[in-house]
C-alpha cells in the first residue's frame, strides 16, 4: 500500500510494496476514465422514459411528509400542492435543476486526495450503512466503534478506494443519537480522504457540518464541498422529515447531497426496468431540484440505489442482471439532465464472502464502471445486502477495484505499446520474456492482485489449500498491523474533542 | 431444467421446474444480443493496431511448421516462401478472407438447436481441454470417460448452454489415439446439441467428419456445418504440422475451423495490450485466410484465447482486467475483417470454486457479451487456467450465463412495461406486490437464479450455512440424477457403434 504513505521512501521495502499493491504510478485519487460510457438505452427509449417521469411528477406527484417548510418552498416555486402532495408542471424541474453543477470538488483535509464528482469521474467509497460486521476468526457480531475505525483504516490504506466513506458500519455499542460525533471524528483523525456526514436527524447533521467548519475553516466550508451525504427517498414516490431535514440542512451550507431513489424492483416499484426508471427519474428530479430551491448552485448528486426481489420469496436480490440494466439506464438518465451520477458498488446477497458474493459483486462493479457512476458508494465491503460489513470481502473488493483502473485507462496506442520491436526481436516461436521491450516494460505491465492466486497446483497445495477469502482474512490484519495514520493539526484535533464532549454532555444519551 | 425436455409438460412438476430454471420462455438456441457492442478502441487507435499486423505480416511474416502442401499453397497464392516462413504483402490476406462467410450455421442433430454463428450472436460452450477434474466429494483426478459422459448430460441439460462443445475433460482412461471415437461418439449419444470434432491428429479429423457423415449424412455434411473445432496457432507466429493437418481436413470437408491464437501476453506476445492485438490479428489473418484458400466459403471464425502471465512469477492470469481489454480489442479486429469472433469464456487461476474463480469468470464473461464475441468456449467448467474441469464449477458459471441471457436482452420499451397504471393505481408510499402490473408480470420479471442463496442470515443459517460451493455441488447431482436423454435414431446409433469398433480394431492402443 505504499501509494497511501508518505512519498519518498526508497529502497527494498518500497519495491516489496509497490509488488504488492501495483506500481506506484497507479494510485490515483480517483479513477478518470479513458473509455467511452456504455450506454444499453436508445435515443427512442430514454425519451420515453424521461416522458413517463413527467406523467409521474404532473399526474401522480410525490409526498413530502411533515416538513411544512419544504411545501412552502415548492408552492412558492410553482409546484400544485395538495396535502403533503406536490405535482410539478411538465419541465418545472428540469429548470429549477439548470443551477446544479454537472462537476463539482470534494475536498479532502489533504488536498491530493481531494476527488472530482462528475463528468468521466469515478470514486470508489466503502460500504455505507450496516449493522453487523464479521470476519473469519470472529463470525458475525453487531458493529463497534473499534470495527467502524479499521473500515476507516483499511480504507486510508487501500490505493483503490478513493473516499473514506460514511456509515462504513454502525458503531452500535454507542448511543444512537451520539455516534455521528465518533463516526465524523474517526473519518477525520484515521484518513485524509474524502468523507460523509450524518443524515438521521437535522441536528446531527449540524453537528457534521460544525465539525467539518472545525477541521477546514469555516469559510472554506461555505465555499466549497467538504462533505458529501446520501438522503434516501422513501420510494415509492415519498420524502420523509428525516431525509428532508437533512437535506436542507446540507444544502444550506453548500454541502453535497446524494438523492438516491432506494427502490427494490418489485415492491418499491413496478416489476420491470423501464417502469422503475421512470420513477427513479422522477423522484431524483425532485429531490436534486429541492437543494437548487434552497440554495442554487450547491453540489448535488442524482442518485440510484436500485435492485430487484425474488418475486418467489420476496427476499432482496442484489448483483442481478435487471439491477445491472437499471444502473445503466438510470446513469443515462442523469447524464441527460447533466447531473453527477450515483450508483452501484459490490453489491450481493450472500453471507459469506464466497463465489456468490463475488460473482454478484463483479457484475455490479463492472457496470458501475462501464455505464458511467461518478460516485460508488458501496464499492468495498458488502455483504448480505447491505446489512453486514466484512473484512474479508472489503480487501477482495478492494481489490477488483484496482482491476477497474486498469480497464479505465482503456487501450495505449503508441510506438512503444504496438512493440513492433519486440515483434522484431522475437520472430516466429520464440519468446518475450527476455525482449529488450518487455525489460522497459515489464514492471507497469499488469495489475498485480494482491488476493488471486495464480500459482500452480501443486504450488497452492504447498501453500496450504488456501481459498481467496483466507487469503483475504490474512491481508486484512496485515494491513491493520502496519496502519501509520495521517497527520492531524493538534490544534484541530483538540478542538474537535472539545467540542465533541461539550455537544455529549449537553444532552442524555438515547437509543431513538 | 424443464427447457431441455420434451415440451409439452404440465401441472405441478412442470410449474417446479420453471421456477428452478427460469421461465421457459428464456431458453434459446443462442443469444441474439438486443444490445450494442462495446468498443474501447477508437478508430485511429484500431487502424494503427491493423496498419501494425500488416507490417508483422510482410515484415516479420509467419512458420508454417512441416507442412510442404500449406508452403505450396502460400506460394500458389502469391505470398513470399522462404523455408517454412512465409510473409505476406499487404492486402493479400483481406482479399482471400472476402471469401468467408461472416455468418453461418451450424446444425445440431435435433435442429432446434441449431446456432448461428456470427452477426449479433452469442453462442455458449463449456470448458475445452482439462485434462483433471473435481467435486467436492471426489476432489481432484484425471478425468475419464465416465466424467466427460457426465459434463455432456449437464450441458445438455442447461438451458443456457447453446453448444455440447467438444474435449469436455481429457477421459484420460482411454488410449490417446482412440479416445476421440468415445468423445465425439458421447456428443452425439448424450446430448442433441451441436459439437465438436478431433483436431489431434488428421486422420481423428477424418474420423470425425465420418461419424458426422453417418449422423448427419454425407451429402448434409458437405453441404452445411455440423462440427467446428477449434486450430490452435502455436504462438507467436507459427503453425505447427497437427493444426494445419487438422485445419486442412476441416475445411476441405467445409466444417467449421476456430482459427485461435493462443496466447499468454508477455511471454508469447508482447507485453502490452496494442502489441499482442497486433500478433493476434496477422496470425488469425493468415490462419483464417488458409481455410479460405482450401475451400473457398468454408466457414472459419477468427478466434483469441488471450491472457497475460504475472510479471512476477510467470505464472499465467485470468480473468484479468488486461484480458479484459484484450478480448475487447479482438472483437472490434474481427468485426472489421467481417469474420465470427471467438474468445471469452468463465477463465479462473483458481484452483476452487471460490470467490477468485467467481471473481474472474464474471469479469470474462461480461468481456465477452459485451464485446460482441459470437463464440465462447470455455464458458462453463472452467478451474485452474483450463487444467481442471470441476462440476461445482459448471453449474455455478451455467447460472452466471443465464443471466448474460438477460443482459443480452437489454431495456424492453413498451406501453406494459412503462408501467404507467401500476404506478397510478399504487402511487406514493403504497407497494407494488399486489399491483395487477405485477401480477400480469411478474412471472417472467426477473432472473432465478438456480445457486443464489437470498435468503434473510437466519433462514440460511437454519438452511446449514452453505456457500454456493456446497449448493452447486447438490445441483449437479441431481441435475445428473434426473438426466433422461434425447432420442437417438437406433440405425444411426448402431452404425456408428460399428464404424467405432471397426476402427478401434484397426489399429494397436498407444498413448501418443
Amino acid at each position: 500500500m505504499s501509494d497511501a504513505a508518505p512519498s519518498g521512501r526508497r529502497g527494498r521495502s518500497a519495491r516489496r510494496e509497490r509488488r504488492q499493491s501495483g506500481p506506484a504510478g497507479q494510485a490515483v485519487p480517483y479513477i478518470s476514465r479513458n473509455i467511452p460510457n456504455y450506454d444499453v438505452l436508445s435515443e427512442e427509449g430514454v425519451e420515453r422514459i424521461e416522458a413517463n417521469a413527467d406523467r409521474i411528477l404532473a399526474e401522480i406527484g410525490l409526498e413530502f411528509r411533515e416538513d411544512p417548510e419544504v411545501l412552502e418552498i415548492w408552492k412558492d416555486a410553482g409546484a400544485e400542492v395538495d396535502g403533503e402532495r406536490v405535482r410539478f408542471p411538465k419541465g418545472m424541474l428540469r429548470e429549477i435543476l439548470k443551477t446544479a453543477p454537472s462537476q463539482f470538488t470534494q475536498h479532502a483535509r489533504n488536498s491530493a486526495r481531494n476527488v472530482e464528482i462528475g463528468g468521466n469521474n469515478l470514486v470508489f467509497a466503502p460500504v455505507y450503512g450496516p449493522p453487523f460486521v464479521t470476519d473469519l476468526d470472529q463470525g458475525r457480531r453487531y458493529g463497534t466503534i473499534e470495527d467502524f475505525r479499521n473500515f476507516v483504516k483499511l480504507a486510508y490504506m487501500s490505493p483503490w478506494l478513493h473516499h473514506s466513506g460514511g456509515t462504513v458500519c454502525e458503531p452500535v455499542d454507542l448511543p444512537v443519537n451520539k455516534r455521528h460525533f465518533d463516526m465524523v471524528y474517526s473519518h477525520i483523525k484515521y484518513s485524509d480522504k474524502p468523507f460523509m456526514g450524518s443524515v438521521t436527524a437535522p441536528e446531527r447533521a449540524e453537528d457534521s457540518v460544525k465539525m467539518a467548519q472545525i477541521a477546514f475553516g469555516e469559510e472554506f466550508v461555505d465555499q466549497n464541498c467538504v462533505m458529501i451525504q446520501l438522503i434516501n427517498a422513501n420510494s415509492p414516490l415519498v420524502f420523509d422529515s428525516t431525509m428532508l431535514g437533512a437535506l436542507k440542512v446540507y444544502a444550506r451550507h453548500n454541502q453535497a447531497c446524494i438523492v438516491s431513489p432506494f427502490i427494490l424492483a418489485g415492491a418499491m416499484s413496478p416489476v420491470t426496468v423501464a417502469g422503475t426508471l421512470s420513477q427513479v427519474l422522477a423522484e431524483a428530479m425532485a429531490g436534486c431540484a429541492l437543494t437548487q430551491l434552497i440554495r442554487p448552485g450547491a453540489p448535488v448528486v442524482f442518485g440510484a440505489f436500485v435492485s430487484s426481489i425474488s418475486m418467489q420469496s420476496g427476499a432482496p436480490t442484489f448483483g442481478s442482471p435487471e439491477g445491472s440494466l437499471l444502473l445503466n439506464g438510470a446513469a443515462k438518465l442523469a447524464r441527460r439532465l447533466k447531473l453527477p451520477f450515483r450508483s452501484g458498488g459490490s453489491f450481493t446477497a450472500s453471507k459469506l464472502p464466497d463465489a456468490q458474493s463475488a460473482q454478484e459483486s463483479a457484475q455490479t462493479i463492472l457496470a458501475t464502471l462501464h455505464s458511467g457512476v461518478n460516485f460508488a458508494l458501496h464499492s468495498a465491503g458488502w455483504l448480505e445486502g447491505g446489512l453486514c460489513s466484512s473484512y474479508e470481502k472489503f480487501v477482495m473488493d478492494a481489490d477488483q477495484l484496482g482491476m477497474m483502473h486498469v480497464l479505465a485507462k482503456g487501450i495505449e496506442i503508441s510506438e512503444e505499446t504496438l512493440a513492433m520491436d519486440a515483434l522484431q526481436e522475437v520472430g516466429p516461436g520464440g519468446h518475450f520474456l527476455g525482449a529488450a521491450h518487455t525489460q522497459r516494460n515489464f514492471e507497469a505491465a499488469f495489475y498485480r492482485s494482491a488476493i488471486a492466486d495464480n500459482n500452480s497446483y501443486e504450488q497452492w497445495l504447498a501453500d496450504g489449500e488456501l481459498d481467496s477469502a483466507a487469503r483475504a482474512n490474512s491481508r486484512w490484519k496485515e494491513m491493520l498491523r502496519s496502519y501509520s495514520g495521517p497527520e492531524l493539526d493538534p490544534g484541530i484535533d483538540d478542538a474537535l474533542q472539545a467540542y465533541i464532549t461539550e455537544r455529549k454532555a449537553s444532552f442524555p444519551d438515547s437509543n431513538v
